[in-house]
């Protein structure tokens, strides 16, 4: 097998899985008008091998077959793979103005993370088996995301306590078979699920031993009969009151992912019980995925910094003093993000052979990128100006009656045509959506979960500078 | 003549206008299906006296003559009179679900502008003229809107900056005739015009002597010839991916309002050239708005901070200490707001007879709103969790095949209806739409403009504090 | 009796109490060279009145008696008694140079608390002991402070808890007699207590059953055998690396305040073992001490601002836009303290007869100063440069050799004396020193206590705005 | 020649320079009890060759003669070499307990900026001049500081300005002889002056035309004739008030070095009116100074984190949710500085041949600490409680009649001996001495500085975005 081209994996993608969107059930999600926008997203990533100068990135040789294969299923070794990994979700997510591909970045974390747990755990069953899906991924170049976060129910209350309202909030086994295992459960935001061909499915949090049946983790493609997906709404289009543009349109979609007892076979069930290693599982991913999101935060931010040039400059205040001092801003949120992700490749360690990124300086970045996105938001709004909100249509722009009125008075900084100002003002709306804001605050663990890591990883830390300053003080032992 | 009902109110407004939205020509606002929505927001202002415990707030006897009048019409005298205005608007946006009515507010503010503004000139025509203006107004019950801010060209450049593109990009006289001026020129953001009877113009920046033909102010009727409007963009309705919902929809729109050399008879020009004075009508206006802006905003946040208690308490995290954490940020934003607000009006001083609330207190108020504004907003997406982007629609809840799904995984708390979650969701996405951080961000001015207000007020300050410490210090005078 | 002068204040501390101060007994506070100096600074308190244009804020007509006496002992019937107290509080510290007296406005506090709690309780006992006991106050005009926190121990257990080093941590009763009470224990930070009449004891948090034995209240004179103080160290003079300054130094000192089994009169108990009643206590003076807190920082504060406009001057740079910024955050952080601290008076409520300010503008009042204060001292730093820490010394100054140097080269801007610059950075150094930062994070509770306060008066407001946009969002009532 | 020991150091000192301190005239720095604190602080870098493990750290081969050098006059080559230098400059801090020894540190900053300097202005004779320099610092391993900062009079106005009250604001020619040039002017802030042997003397900042006579870089002995230092007061020993320590005190202090028409030879003068080199020698210098100043606030940040978590556990509370709230921060707050800093190095660029850290990812790192520093001083305030301002003192410990109540109430959690929560307050004061918060802001450039340095080197950064977002908007070209 070889590398797939964009149209053999849209092929694939018509297996009669089961996708719901805005109330209808739709056939062929490669032929309807909006899901295709997310299909033609998500081909970016098979696209990126044709664009030369980035082959070298997206594309390694197995080092068994000597294969040609996607380098997210090539295994780290070291940081400077670690390095190259993230350069690639750059290249991806720049060819997708923005948007990170998701074919195969999400699932590479699970497969390392589910790699990572078994050789802790040390069981050879689970190596073979996560060994043998890997090679599968690889040599057939598959499409695979990860259904991670549970539905939940009541927040503050575990899966099988009893105050919950029912015990399906969480993805469980209800029949153990001969053959396999059978699940029940929903996963939601689950990116690209509608549109891939394969999907992981692991815990999103550690479980203790009462909750040991949702201890789990597990491999099924997106069309296995019971596998049930709803998609939330997007924007697939630019509005008719939006400057056309000949660039294809980039979005994803997340799907609720119902398991309405989902048949499993036991080659592709990688946890199933071993509670004590969920906390392996589910740290392990968290780390990874971060590191991905940081990744493709990066041109996405870029993005952010340029609309703030752009349009400060249209309105003529791109030297005022106070402008001046927001556009520094931005750049600060920009090259920290990048600084402290690079800085996370380097100071990278070995897990049983895999490497990984710093645990503390991932999920730094990550904070940052997430806690000051909002400030961002707030700096574009302002130097935008009301206009952002107020300004005129394509549609009136298109009447003859109206044209020549706001050519002449939505203009800005002598020079600049007013239609640069409209479209950037229109590319600034959809750059500004609200849905991005909670997006950027909830993709990859929430604010509170990345200080939780923090936290955890900094035990060392805090201890080790105590005891130093009780030798400066000269503190005395225990009483 | 009485107070005017609502459906008076409305056919007042089928006067010819020219109104222009999504491309289209409207000939009759009350009859489109999308502005009938912003003509019935409006419409809540006259409407307010039949809600007979606000009735005192709405209605004043006139002093002259005896009649009903709009308290909107009526000079406020001392802080009392300040509080009740405030509490008005406080009452006439909660009657509009967190908008305020646009009739009369804002036009209101203007006309106390333009009375400061005659009486420091010592002009008695001027004084004449706005009397007269006001009379007409009042006795007629009629909406006015302000037509304040310009649309500007180059930021950095003035009215008359040969660096402009054109001389256009603020409204001035272009002819003075026997019976009244000719204006040209476009304003910007202009609420309510399209559905309001009149407009006031007034400049939005103070004019020196070079820009004196742009030191103007007078009023026109909104079906004046030559005044052509065209409207941004806004929501009319509840979308069919959300809950239905029986409560009447508000919402407002703005106007890019384009004087194409329109005529003014003498008796509404109320400034024509008198530069000096368009420092007195710039500053008493943006402090009299502001207060206006504060005041609305007071319902508008106490939205925000009940959707953020309600999604946490169906999230089941209400109790958590970060969650407890940022409800208590969200009520310190809310009160310092009400707080702020009411010492503004207990604060007030006397302009030529006229009361007008504290300055700094009221920028102080306006400032704490709008520049934090976004720290709110994240606060309940963060609460909401990414459910707020991913939840299934209305459109997925009516087919059966899911609604029982959608039910049993979309759940919260237990005892909570699903139900209740997804239309609290519903409610979070239009309340936290990214338009309304623009329109916070530059409501009433930019922070910027508040911040130079703030620091204008505090020479004073500065400078006796300043004296304070030197006595304190003992400084030598100067050598 | 009338009311006492600064000498016969004096007089009447000489009374044997137990002193100590850096390792010394004390045998007359009134003539130990440093504790003279906070002696000096509470008998501002009793020299106000002879500034003719105050004695009507420190003095009042008992409306039993028709004598004069203190405001302070004068119980607040409404907003305006309210104001003038919080009046009278600002102009005693800014007599004080920034130094509020301490001689009765905490005491104060503690006075209105009981009497507020005595009446809830219906208890005509203590309501008889806590009036006979003010009137003594009253009549005699004494100096009363207050002593509420506890040491505490561990401060995540109660008091009682057997995790604690031993039971001592708060003061609590050990005997019971037929005159009195036996009390052990000690309090931390008490403000003048070295040079007061009169103490006040009080709990420091609410007691539940389980530690009624410190649910307590009581006065005692300050020389009661027992009662044991060790002083805190601090400044009683300036430095000879400082410029001579003829105004006489202003300074407190608190007290470590040892109850080594101290008798109390029945006469004298105010609360023993009413453990319900320990919230209103600790809730009321909570309130009052915090509104006293709030309204001496207010003249505090102006000389932050006063140091950060002279040294911008000084350096040059009050013009530079980052500057204007910075003094404009300084003038918001003044005002919104002075906005808030009114405000709160206005919206005062009546408890039993007694008009308290509203608790939740008192504490957002006393969270803002506290909460930015950081902030401003930040900023004084930033404008002063770091000369604030090089500058040469006044011992440098007065040697020839150097004298001419230091002038010529230590000068800001032309035409301010070098020896300004040099006087303001003393008076900054002191105004920033950082035992400062921290009586502002502490005093009158830490941030978190008003955060706790704040949220604890907005469970009401909290569930309104939920009951609101339940309203408007329709939500069906529970499943 | 060989490396020198701290007794070599220490006797090359004794050189009949003019240092004045407290008024006083400083005959030998080593032997003055105040200043030979300072002394032994910067001899702890000739003292760091002898801890074995840090010996590869401090001295290598010198590449021409093979004898052995001190690592700070190697110039670095590379990335490695950068991270090296860092860890020396973080070894030298530890072993100095938080104080940077500053023996050669800064001297090599300056070093580097005149080499690259000399060569960027191709002069020849420069690079001899520095060459045969530092040839010499490095064979006699002599300690060199660096004099930057002038006096400046008014900030706003450049050297040579009539504004200006004198001309000598800045160090500037005076005359120019055969054999040299005499100099004239005063550099303030300058750390270790009075203990170093050598002293650089550059600009502090871009100098034009018109001020070429103050673009000005040399060298001399710091007992030059006419060279007359002042020093700032400082605490060269813990107070009897606190507990004694055995560990030596660490401390600096700086100089105001005033040049009194001071002799420099020329084959000592590096830049001598080629304004147009002053922008690479004041931004080449910023850029390593501040890479020196990220570098030894790592251990003093290690110290800060070490006691938020000491105190938090001494006083029970370190579990409670708040303050693992803010332990967090803290954390976030060092390993942000450690992760940007060890990015700086691996981000370097050569510069003619010099290896130079990233300066967007230096400035970064050096805003960070500085701008986020009075947060954590805030949170060690707030978590060390009241009791960091009114601890009893040492004094008081070692009196019989108080030991034993000090010992019993002020404990904190059980098991913790009072002594060492009294020993870590000690700590805490001196590590929160309001100076270092001046230190912290101005140290290396203030806030300013760095901003505008962020914005610099972001030009290339702003552009590129904007191009970017043009592209992705199809923005039409200029009109």
């Amino acid at each position: 097998m070889a590398l797939m081209t964009a149209d053999e994996y849209r092929e694939r993608l018509r297996d009669g899985r089961e996708v719901w969107y805005k109330g209808r059930r739709i056939e062929d999600v490669t032929l309807d008008p909006d899901i295709r926008v997310c299909v033609d997203t998500m081909a970016v990533d098979y696209e990126l091998p044709e664009h030369g100068e980035l082959r070298h990135l997206g594309v390694v040789r197995d080092p068994e077959t000597g294969e040609e294969q996607s380098r997210y299923y090539h295994i780290p070794r070291n940081g400077d793979d670690l390095l190259l990994h993230q350069e690639l979700i750059v290249a991806g997510t720049r060819l997708g103005d923005g948007f990170i591909p998701f074919a195969k970045d999400i699932g590479a974390d699970v497969l390392s993370a589910i790699e990572i747990t078994a050789r802790r755990l040390g069981s050879q069953d689970y190596i073979d088996r996560i060994g043998a899906y890997g090679r599968y991924l690889r040599q057939n170049d598959l499409a695979v995301v990860a259904a991670v976060t549970d539905v939940k129910g009541d927040r503050m209350l575990r899966p099988s306590d009893p105050g919950q309202a029912h015990e399906d909030y969480y993805v469980h086994v209800v029949e153990r078979r001969p053959d396999g295992i059978v699940v029940r459960g929903a996963k939601t935001h689950i990116s690209g699920a509608a549109y891939a061909h394969e999907m992981f499915v692991i815990p999103c949090r550690t479980m203790g031993e009462a909750d040991k049946d949702y201890a789990l983790a597990f491999a099924v493609p997106c069309n296995q009969p019971g596998v049930r997906q709803i998609l939330r709404p997007f924007h697939s289009r630019i509005s008719s009151l939006e400057f056309p543009n000949t660039r294809p349109v980039r979005v994803h979609t997340e799907s609720l992912v119902i398991f309405d007892d989902v048949f499993v076979p036991w080659e592709r069930v990688f946890l199933d019980g071993e509670w004590q290693a969920s906390n392996t599982l589910v740290h392990s991913f968290a780390l990874l995925h971060r590191r991905t999101g940081v990744a493709y935060r990066i041109p996405m931010s870029e993005q952010l910094v340029g609309v703030a040039q752009a349009i400060a400059e249209y309105n003529g205040v791109a030297k005022a003093p106070h402008v001046v001092e927001k556009l520094t801003d931005m750049v600060i949120y920009l090259e920290t993000l990048k600084g402290l992700a690079r800085a996370s490749c380097l100071d990278y360690t070995l897990h049983d052979g895999v490497a990984v990124p710093s645990p503390m300086l991932t999920n730094l970045a990550k904070f940052h990128f997430a806690d000051r996105y909002h400030d961002m938001v707030k700096i574009i709004e302002d130097l935008a100006g009301g206009v952002l909100v107020t300004a005129t249509t394509y549609a009136d722009w298109q009447r003859d009656e109206l044209r020549p009125d706001i050519e002449k008075y939505l203009g800005g900084k002598a020079g600049i045509p007013t239609e640069a100002r409209l479209r950037m003002l229109d590319l600034i709306r959809r750059l500004t959506r609200s849905e991005l804001e909670t997006i950027v605050l909830q993709g990859e663990g929430s604010l509170m979960a990345q200080r939780m890591t923090i936290f955890f990883e900094a035990r060392r830390i805090l201890q080790n500078a105590k005891a130093l300053v009780e030798e400066i003080a000269q503190v005395p032992r225990e009483a």
